[in-house]
């Protein structure tokens, strides 16, 4: 389906389920877009973060890519991380994107090396201009170490560099001050840059996000939940604030699966991303819980944990 | 007024006003309480971050505090800073605190020093049961350098060691994850701890944080624009969300201020204290815009910006 | 003893033994600077991080400085520590230690505060001007959170406002590229700033820093092994770096009683400064191994660690 | 050339000239890997941080590794950077570069991505077992955003997982601490870990690290000057340590190159790359000083700031 411009709703960034050995699980990927698209979600971002895209080779990513095309199918549209340290590296993996029919492509600032904001400009625009995709800018601090300046990402939406943003950096009151420079909640339409979309990845907090006047939402936990997340999102763009930030609770209660692993055994990445595939196992979408290489595995006292969770979050497991 | 459990709505850090020679301006802080109480604030917060209370000797701080206690007169509750690196040094300020009248102290983790979690429960435990005020731990990363967890939080809600957090971690998923912990937003009066508050320090996402449960804001902007700040509040109670974002939008406008002074002169913290004491000066409540020393001053450039900033906002400088 | 210009040698920092309430024990503190004495130490640092200053009440501050100034009874110059996070509270410390009769005052950037380089500097220059003391910068980024740039450092170098440099950074490169363009190892005399003192704060690479230029060292385990760091220090005087290697050597494994607490127990912080202490107490030195609030306590376990670390070094318990 | 066990002595990371296009620049590299056999160098690390491996594609990486092995022609060992985000991409290169011919890889730690000690430890055990050559650790905290601990190094350097360490931690006391482990700077070879190589990336305390025992340096200014840097190994082997002063400090004084980029243009990274390469090319030893993209390229002024301090330490530029 073609991007609209501005990209709304939810938009699972699409976990990769893995095989024992470590190889991309094509039929359990098909059917974990099935079932995201079976909660009605609005889009699907390929090759995030949550998906382990650091985890997976280019050939496997490719191959991820491929399968999340091929099973959306069209029906929403679907977009790539090409997550990568610099820019011609990225527009390798831009191309790969391009070719395997991905709607747009998500990046994140230069990392590994020490980077100036006027470089991380040139790197957006020479991927917009190179790659030949509606670029989303990824940021994530977390994992790179910089944080986009609120004035270079309004710059990039106004010049049409950035199609939108991805936000997981956690400064909700620079993310605030963004959207008011591009009008405002209720102005974002007719202000500087009205087909950006502002996306956060902060799923604990999307009615204040959607209040705020974000657009959308990246929710990991929205692998494991989506109906929930759709619910949530339908409720804010209804303005029942109520019925929002009770959905939003119960699925602050169920992202307690995350901290299934324990903390002086393994990173709390691999306790997240394997509660999330876990979940979806217990919950009969995927067939393994295993994650990328070097993670260690969740064990069986972990796995009940998120079994646990999921109960009380009204999902039932199925195994 | 005796502090009410929880303490709700709009606590502003009171900016302490100084003269040229960087003396606490009592008769300035004398009119700055009176314009916030003007404003309908709901209690005071003397000697925070905001009131530059790492920039006071102690004497100072024993004077400006008792400026506010008097000037409060008991209509609102005053919180006391007692910002210091170690448990000996804030046990001091709360004694002092305590002696002068205030309400409650609010405390910090150790700073300076590399600390543990079992060190920071002790800090509070100690500071709770030989200061001999309700307690508020104030989460500040920025400053402190290590952030409170929420698994430490909620132990000392429910043990009754804190009678309420101050967050400005920015860490509003963790702050969701504690809410959602202590009963939700709905729940919280019959949940573990009925009468904890949770208190923002996060201006410029008052209405999310309202939304998400938290029971009131300490802005450092309230200083400028109390009114503002209680209409916002006010509106959030009454579920009014679209005017609370409206209000909550032009207080973010009016916030860009901070920025009035040249990042490559001054710090970030001289640039944003220095603009709201120059707004009030402007707006004829406090006669100087002096900040503590080393800080840089503002220059008429930066001042001319300030009052620009105060016009959009609707707000007329008399000066 | 008047200062010399540049201090050079071992200059401890001298540790502030407690009696089990947390007072200062002034005995303890008079054995332990007439054991350093006897160990040959050149100069002593009270109100050092090692002393945990940031643990002491003013009072206890201006105590354990005249018991050092007293005991120290001229025979090497003292430096007082005057940490705190801004000017004026920086130089209320400062008027302090002159009346009580330090040779000089030691000074961080502030802290707690973000702070800007032109604010560094101004602070520099304000306590020297107004404090009336020779003036050591200490730069140590772990508390302070800034790092000195070695440009501001040569400048104040030059102009005279400081008197040397206590640098804990860790940044050795930094550090080189100080010490070469004051005209180097062999050059410093005729440099730009010839009587400017470079005193690392790095314990475990003492004959490396000197080797590199540097004048002393300020190792916080020279409160336990005194005469090991001089002779380390005889030894680079000497040219004889085979010798200067081997003793730097012993003191590395000596410095590994730090290491005696839990970490899942306690902070780092309190593992060291408790090792230390415990550390003295079994030599005979001082009473008590405990340390200011909230830090927890060496337990026996890690005591007998402490002991075993200091008879493997050569020293002898003598509990 | 076989790998040594310890390798010791010069080991440069070797810079990866480009095009203006941004293509590798085969005839240049080939001319530099000569200009440093020519200077003595003991090996050569291909695909480091200097030779900004990660700003090649992977097809740029294969071509710049088979030109410095073909270069090389066996007269000095080849470790090869084999720098991604986890295992299975690393375990990528590793394969490459074993079949160009590599005689060794160097692995950093994960990064991107959020990781645990235990997670480390299976990483490079894994790419030990799978990988098939020696593999060194690469500490570089500032990249990769974790400290490999003491422990861990020499856990993996005990078992054999570890041929050895190429340190740009800043981290001199750990690392001192790890040597003594090892046996100290005179007793390493009768150690647990004989045949494990320390070197140092801190190409500025050269001297102070052969000293404490390490047994070579891979400096990235010794692109520009490799017979510099084995002077100053040689004299440090020969217990000369006042001409390994001298020697350091001249290259201390060239270091100053680095900085010839506008901070406020570019990153600190293109400046010190693009200096690294102006400064090759003035030598006439290649032909371009175009770094990767996104990275600012140096102006003319800076060029000429590189030529001064190319004449200031004694190498006279060509053009």
């Amino acid at each position: 389906m073609a991007l609209t411009a501005p990209l709304r709703g939810v938009v699972p960034p699409v976990c990769t389920p893995l095989t024992p050995a470590g190889e991309v699980d094509t039929a359990s990927l098909t059917a974990l877009v099935r079932h995201l698209l079976d909660g009605g979600v609005h889009g699907l971002f390929a090759l995030g973060s949550s998906s382990e895209v650091v985890y997976l080779t280019d050939e496997q990513r490719a191959t991820a890519l491929e399968v999340v095309v091929n099973a959306a199918d069209g029906r929403v549209p679907v977009l790539a991380g090409v997550i990568d340290t610099t820019t011609p590296r990225v527009l390798e993996h831009t191309r790969t994107a391009r070719s395997i029919g991905a709607d747009a492509v998500v990046a994140t600032a230069p990392f590994y090396t020490r980077t100036h904001e006027k470089e991380i400009a040139r790197h957006f625009r020479t991927v917009r201009a190179e790659g030949g995709l509606p670029l989303f800018a990824y940021d994530l601090p977390v994992s790179v170490h910089s944080k986009l300046s609120g004035a270079l990402v309004r710059e990039l939406a106004v010049d049409g560099t950035l199609a939108g943003l991805k936000d997981s950096s956690g400064d909700e009151g620079g993310l605030r001050r963004l959207i008011v420079a591009l009008g405002g909640a209720a102005g974002r339409a007719s202000g500087p840059a009205p087909g950006f979309s502002v996306l956060t990845g902060s799923e604990l907090t999307v009615d204040a996000a959607l209040l705020a006047g974000a657009d959308g939402v990246v929710p990991g936990l929205g692998n494991v939940d989506p109906a929930g997340y759709v619910r949530l999102y339908d409720a804010a763009v209804a303005g029942d604030w109520k019925a929002a930030t009770a959905e939003q609770e119960r699925l602050v209660e169920l992202f307690g699966l995350v901290d299934a692993g324990p903390a002086d055994e393994m990173s709390r990445n691999a306790s997240a991303i394997g509660a999330f595939k876990h979940a979806l196992r217990l919950l009969g979408v995927v067939e393994h819980g295993t994650t990328g290489m070097p993670q260690i595995q969740l064990g069986a006292e972990a796995i009940a944990v998120v079994s646990q969770r999921l109960r009380a979050a009204g999902l039932t497991p199925v195994r």
